[in-house]
């Protein structure tokens, strides 16, 4: 089975090191653009300023082979990482609750609060719904 | 960059097929089995029954090129792909919300209402955070 993923964009965030970036639960994530690709405008075109998107990205620097991981909160306690939102994990994907706060061309948007380091790929992006989120 | 996913497990359920499944939204969707695989029992000790989870699937299934969809609320009107939540995406990575019934053994996991057909691969489980969710 191809369990391939393809890039539709790039996130540009001040946002460049693990170490210094703020983690997931805390305050002071900065705005950062997200950058798509030209062939996925179609796909675009009803999300607009204003919205709470989720935004799946591939943490491209992620350690693949962790399975238990030190909480924040609790440094001396290994969880297994399915009950963590590590990046490091077997598949890393990052989901990400935004706001989008501009949307300067049919490609390019600014959103609030994102947690996600320069440079990573953007893999999906889903409307938010009431109900379940 | 390598951006290929692993499977973690497999969705065991009662839908077989897209035309007959309960559509996202709607009521109805039925208990289904998590089955894990051996190498990733690390990675699951903290999740249990009880619990809500969010569950990454693989939409196997899916028509990877579509850019537009036709919305079932408002079936003529075509909207782009990242405003809704077709299976059918470039990235066709299924976000369930869904509770833990229960556990049959370490690597085997009943759940509540999930709308992914028999056969679909498991990406990742992540823990619910009330503040985003």
């Amino acid at each position: 089975m191809d369990m391939t993923l393809e890039p539709i964009g790039t996130v540009r965030s001040p946002l460049v090191d693990r170490k210094t970036a703020p983690k997931q639960g805390t305050d002071g994530a900065p705005d950062a653009w997200l950058h798509f690709r030209a062939e996925y405008a179609d796909g675009l075109t009803d999300v607009g300023a204003g919205q709470d998107i989720l935004l799946l990205t591939w943490l491209d620097r992620a350690n693949r082979a962790t399975l238990r991981v030190r909480r924040r909160r609790e440094p001396g306690v290994l969880r297994g990482v399915f009950s963590s939102r590590s990046p490091d994990r077997p598949n890393p994907i990052g989901l990400h609750r935004v706001r989008v706060l501009e949307k300067r061309d049919a490609l390019t948007f600014r959103v609030g609060d994102l947690e996600a380091l320069d440079g990573t790929p953007i893999l999906d992006v889903k409307p938010v719904l009431d109900r379940r989120e």
